[in-house]
């Protein structure tokens, strides 16, 4: 099997992508510890990447809380609660985040051969993040056909793109995801536990609700 | 004055890419520890930063050498002695290396409403490394387009883009740069002295040569 790189955040996106390509790649998968509020995540991506089968799996530390400029890696910016999500870039954007993922991702599968990279992005139901969308996708395979040794023949696969949070649900449940074992809040409490009002826990409940899966989260 | 981020590595050609633009942009500088043989390099770029008047500079850690894939992130492979550069891409160079730092510039770059980025990438005497190439830079600048809150209009940089390290030595001077201060070699001594046989010394001697210009380089 081709070998890709996951980009696992340790949410139920990124989790799904990795559960519904598992069969076509043999995945290695890579996390960030980026100083991102809700480090927690990275326990839950090791859980995913153990249930998917993932054996190599690295976690990379990252101080993006150097300069912040996001409600996620800057204490002062407090993250939104309850709010009606509406199109615009929100304050939990953090600074070309996807793009130096993408970047170490890319370092990463040139290390050992491989030209593919996975990654959980969608934009239907939370469109507000620009480094999500399909042509900055498609643009940064063209940076790395330029200015990698490997050349042409990238490609980042993301394959929830176009679904919603709902579609997302269903397609993980029926490929046998757990997403007891999956993390999405913005802000947990000390615990780990989740706040059920952050965007990121609002879509989420919603997302179950709508898909009508039992969502196994506790909120906090 | 609009801010930029200088991309300094400690070597002579980000710091004459520096001293080229110091009077148009308000440089904030970064530069990585990222695992690589030649970490004394960051010393360099603190001299640099300082003789530049650049007050914010940023060094950011970054483990490449985790997976290596380089002679210079992997202490396995040797680095090249003496050779007669030729075209290809050679052993030193570091995989999606520059995508990456350029990431972390654009991040950077975002937090501080920055969309300028300073490099000193050239093509010339050294056309091995896919990663700077102007082809590569404009992808690039297409990324930050699609892929940031900031949208439109970044820019990067690289005024040394086409002159060859003679040229480029003769540029730094002219600027007054202090080139004592600034180190190329990949595979120094303990003391951080500079071997003299690796690509980087052959082409900085080569170029100091060539311009005609005092080395003020001890080689080791």
């Amino acid at each position: 099997m081709r070998p890709a790189i996951l980009l696992l955040s340790g949410g139920l996106d990124s989790a799904t992508a990795g559960a519904l390509v598992r069969k076509r790649f043999r995945l290695h998968a890579l996390s960030f510890r980026y100083g991102q509020r809700h480090a927690v995540e990275i326990r839950a991506a090791r859980r995913v990447a153990r249930s998917l089968g993932i054996r190599d799996h690295r976690v990379m530390s990252l101080d993006l809380a150097a300069w912040g400029g996001s409600a996620l890696t800057d204490r002062r910016i407090a993250v939104p609660r309850n709010r009606r999500i509406g199109p615009g870039v929100p304050v939990t954007y953090v600074p070309a985040r996807n793009t130096v993922f993408l970047a170490l991702a890319a370092a990463f599968a040139e290390s050992i051969g491989a030209k593919n990279i996975v990654v959980g992005f969608n934009v239907l139901d939370y469109s507000g993040y620009p480094d999500c969308r399909p042509r900055f996708l498609r643009a940064f395979e063209r940076v790395l056909a330029a200015g990698t040794k490997a050349g042409k023949g990238w490609r980042i696969h993301a394959p929830l793109i176009r679904m919603t949070k709902a579609q997302i649900i269903r397609a993980g449940a029926a490929a046998g995801l757990d997403f007891s074992i999956t993390h999405s809040c913005y802000d947990p409490d000390r615990r780990g536990r989740a706040c059920g009002t952050c965007d990121s826990c609002v879509i989420r409940r919603r997302g179950f609700r709508e898909a009508g899966v039992k969502d196994p989260t506790v909120y906090g």
